[in-house]
């Protein structure tokens, strides 16, 4: 009796959570220090303690009608102009409070974004390899995921192929820098050339394309890499931003969207923004979390413990002849298959229970996504298993 | 550049979430001690002591990375499991963990039982007077809401009309009791007829119909009044609940999905209603919240305070000869306009700084809705600007 469409997604259900399931049933058979579970993008590094000193000074000072109540659906108006007035001091850009929508983790702006922009058929393009889940997000309001193959050299953007995909149908574009699952960062000669490719389209076509910029791993970039911010390159840019893995909140579903003044339609695309973001349900971003966020905006996750666990696994993995590019942000390595059936390499890796996602999941078959935020002592731990799966694929030690 | 949807959605966009912003508008010019805003349920009682006391003990006992991490998308298993029983001990049902589904408020639930259950052109009962949102909720799937009209004598649900209207395509009823904007709880019996109609036409059809209770409202029950439990008069009953006025957390959207073994195709169902969850991007209820309702289930918000006020706005109105069904439960009072364009009424009502919300906006023209959820001076405050009206219409008093 479920809805024909939720079939599909039913039977295509996430690998990730379906692995994150079994991490757990797994941790109860043989103990939790038993299993690697390198599935979910679930941060291990605890919250700054200013995020709770938040709460606490927010619950003290501020009347509970205020702190819990409903406000206006794009957010109160203090969290957007702090929120603002921060990506302002950072990167130079001129946002005001109307430019901010307060929204239930990226995961919640992105469909947002979508509901806001896309009639059926319309077409999305996303560079593989990317997070699974944009499939959903495009296709609940019936839109067309298109996949730019990947460039397995670099993980940049293929660009060349890219050109040849833009079309009349093209509504937007879906990027995520730092990137799921390469730990790659799109370079800001790739962004410079995208933009202009865009800029060429769209006046070539005579129509709007929107680049929409999923942004949760932004403050994870290690060795002082820099992120450019997409806003100040192309005119059409949407930005979707999180605190999961800033601040290590992501069951707090707390994120924002920014919709820029420079947007083509842009006082439209606000409008229907606020307006799909309570009709989707969402009502509101969680209004106690808008308001500690807003006093963490210079907050960060302790850094050193993602880089420590990063280099463990890089050097581990090297080690024993694995083969990957080394991640510059987030918290994923990105590893090529031994065997052409990374599914299969995932089974062979169970038998040690060391769980990693095939990267069929990205778009990107014959690579596995380690997830490595974990605990230190996990990678430690999991190396012997890592090395027993060397030597079952006979890699060069 | 909006999607073709959106721009009737933001045309016809909310009128109550209008008045808000205007409301706030009205009380930074005229000083909110001057302004009479009826217009949105927004809690003014606050959040039990309980609430706070279950955050900070929450925070200092529960390690950061649990009660901010992700969980399984139906929320955390100890908190279904803390709602199942607590709904089993009130109710005398049995539900499991595997029957609670969290949610983002029941805004976020009725969005996840309608992607779950409506194909394109499913149709879906809806009785006058109801919330508007659910128009949208049921187009977002591209199901069509179906309106049964008001019995304004009692301001129950039409069955005799309901019965007429049901068809092949039906595929969900959504009721909602104690009911927004009426007040008025949906008796025992008028759940059993309604019940014993269902069952019939599921025969007749060969169809399964699902009966979705909205229930925000249940515990906000005046003078003892019981609102029947649905899932123990129907087998397709689907509960959807909200913490927002039990606990007044509108703001934190916090609710959860009751989806009982007993519906037809349930695991299906509870499935399906899991992966939706997701990928509308919710991804799960808000952590910390889901933690602290789990300590809170049997709190509630100081309901003598709503009974207060329901009592002297009644009084008051009714002295100045205005018509209206004392409301039973809920914190609304709907009331007939005594022009039959309730919009001018309102129009009429602004100069006196109050704002109420018209009859249309919940599929029942002619009829005004009072919130009464405000602070006790708002409404002896607001009285002198009622009998204003009264006069202006030349009402008996």
């Amino acid at each position: 009796m479920i809805a024909e469409k939720m079939k599909g997604y039913v039977a295509n259900s996430s690998v990730i959570r379906a692995m994150f399931e079994e991490g757990k049933k797994m941790a109860a058979i043989y103990g939790a220090d038993q299993v690697y579970d390198f599935s979910l993008g679930n941060p291990n590094v605890p919250a700054p303690a200013a995020v709770k000193d938040a709460v606490y000074s927010i619950l003290e000072n501020e009347a509970s009608v205020t702190v819990h109540g409903y406000m206006s659906n794009s957010g109160y108006e203090e969290v957007r102009l702090a929120v603002a007035s921060s990506l302002n001091e950072r990167f130079g850009t001129s946002f005001g409070e109307q430019n901010i929508l307060m929204t239930v983790g990226a995961a919640g702006g992105l469909n947002v974004v979508c509901k806001t922009l896309l009639n059926p058929g319309d077409e999305v393009l996303a560079f593989a390899p990317f997070f699974g889940e944009y499939r959903s997000y495009v296709s609940n309001y019936d839109g067309v995921l298109k996949v730019v193959a990947p460039d397995t050299e670099t993980f940049q953007p293929n660009l060349k192929l890219f050109e040849t995909m833009i079309g009349q149908r093209t509504k937007a574009v879906i990027v995520n820098s730092p990137n799921n699952p390469s730990g790659v960062i799109y370079s800001e000669a790739t962004i410079e050339k995208m933009a202009e490719i865009l800029r060429r389209k769209e006046a070539e076509f005579g129509i709007s394309i929107y680049l929409i910029s999923d942004e949760p791993y932004r403050e994870l970039a290690y060795d002082g890499a820099q992120v450019p911010y997409l806003t100040r390159y192309y005119h059409n840019t949407i930005v979707g931003y999180s605190f999961s893995k800033s601040l290590s909140l992501p069951g707090e579903r707390i994120g924002y969207l920014v919709l820029p003044d420079e947007l083509d339609d842009a006082s439209d695309i606000q409008a229907a923004a606020n307006v799909a973001n309570r009709i989707l349900g969402y009502v509101n971003a969680p209004s106690l979390f808008q308001k500690v966020i807003a006093r963490c905006l210079n907050e960060k996750v302790d850094l050193d413990y993602y880089d420590r666990n990063r280099r463990a696994l890089c050097d581990g993995l090297e080690k024993l002849g694995f083969s990957f590019i080394r991640p510059e942000g987030a918290f994923y390595l990105f590893m090529k298959s031994p065997e052409e059936d990374e599914v299969k390499f995932c089974e062979a890796a169970r038998k040690y229970h060391i769980l990693m996602v095939p990267g069929s999941s990205f778009s990107c078959p014959g690579y596995v996504r380690i997830a490595y935020c974990v605990s230190y002592e996990t990678i430690i731990n999991a190396m012997p298993g890592f090395e027993k799966l060397a030597q079952e694929y006979a890699l060069k030690q």
